[in-house]
């Protein structure tokens, strides 16, 4: 048994979300089905974020075990000449056992998109949120800087469960408006399920003046998801990369880690 | 009667292209049912550019004449609500009745965009061309150089009649690369049939190294078509802008106008 991890691309638009569902057209069922047509054998892949319906993935990774000969090197070629065109595997390499798409992941970026003008795109209708008022992008970088740090995200997730912890670390989230269209790129070490979606929606708020920045201290506190603003829709999301604890320390990050750990 | 000058966006996937035809779905068909459902009344449009099956624009115009009280910057907004998702009209405005989205453009500008990298992209299959190879960027400039000027374009063109002439006048042509998309941003007075697929696919030969930028020269004089390298494939294709003699004496252009006028 050989195990690997791939870089995959998406898009989202026909899909029922990444996560396998009986009789629906999932990321994960297509990849299981290409994987199962170019070697033979039925496998189960893991992906580092379920992202939902609609979701789009530049860099989604996701890890699994097989026996083939095929060559690493071959494999992208030989997924893509089996998968549909609106998932592309951008990259294969062969990893230790040990490795999992999901919970060897030590963070995610996740972009998303508004386009904020008179009237909305037909060319970019699948790829992002609309919305036809102005964006203060003053106002919702100021927001977000409350959303930075190691904090409770409870008020911003959606099913929640009473094990798991709802602390999660954003570590940068950054807002760039260049013409009429506005990019919110956020990275955590994980996040809770809709949180970036809520996050872009409380945000988008901000943007339009409907609330102020200084409420996301509050929202925070109250660990209560009817506080936050609304869910804004998938097509605007994006999941960018994943990165893990070994490749910050492969060549090109080395330099980076190193003047971390002097500056302990 | 009222004439209108309307700027339209569209996603060409699932259009048979721009011009009306019996039972096929067409950007001047559901423009024209908007128009007839806002307005109450039937009516012609015109488009500066015919664009093909899978083209695309972000700036096409159009052209129309129509009794109607809607005032013009409520129009957009009216149509808007009549048009399915991939047509949008960014903006209307009211013109004279000489006003004719075809025959008083000075020119057109067009983009073609290029996806060379290993594995194509699930995102933008439907927005550009992919090539596994690297192009060379300085030989497509090479060659982008000779279609520059007053030619005779017929090698370019599909479908000429012995009527028309054949001499079209290319102001630029310029060749962006980002990442892994190269742009191609064309503009000339007017296009012939074909010409900016045929020019696109011919550059890309000359950046695959299949062909070299000295080859143009004796393409053009030929007026061979099947000298020139293939079509390349519509959905890489924008019809950017369509520019109106008297916009290039309006308040932006006007110094760039004097300047020309001085140098004649």
């Amino acid at each position: 048994m050989r195990h690997f991890k791939a870089i995959v691309e998406y898009d989202g638009t026909d899909f029922a979300g990444f996560q396998w569902q009986h009789g629906a057209r999932t990321v994960q069922g297509v990849l299981e089905e290409a994987i199962g047509l170019r070697t033979g054998q039925t496998t189960r892949i893991a992906g580092a974020g379920r992202t939902d319906a609609g979701v789009h993935a530049l860099g989604q990774v996701v890890s699994f075990s097989v026996a083939t000969r095929i060559p690493a090197e071959r494999m992208a070629l030989a997924l893509n000449s089996a998968l549909p065109r609106d998932v592309t595997v951008r990259h294969v390499e062969e990893v230790d056992a040990g490795f999992h798409a999901r919970f060897s992941a030590s963070s995610r970026i996740y972009a998303y998109l508004i386009l904020s003008r008179r009237t909305p795109s037909a060319l970019l209708r699948r790829y992002c949120a609309f919305t036809p008022f102005a964006l203060d992008l003053q106002a919702m970088r100021q927001a977000a800087h409350y959303l930075i740090g190691e904090q409770d995200f409870a008020a911003f997730a959606n099913e929640l469960t009473d094990e798991q912890t709802t602390w999660r670390d954003v570590s940068r989230l950054q807002i760039r408006g260049r013409h009429h269209l506005i990019l919110m790129r956020i990275e955590a070490n994980a996040f809770l399920r809709g949180m970036v979606r809520t996050i872009a929606g409380t945000l988008i708020e901000v943007g339009t003046g409907k609330r102020c920045p200084e409420e996301i201290p509050e929202i925070l506190q109250s660990r209560d998801r009817r506080r936050a603003g609304p869910s804004a829709p998938p097509q605007g999301l994006f999941l960018l990369r994943v990165r893990y604890g070994a490749r910050r320390i492969g060549a090109r990050h080395h330099s980076e880690e190193l003047s971390r750990w002097l500056q302990r």
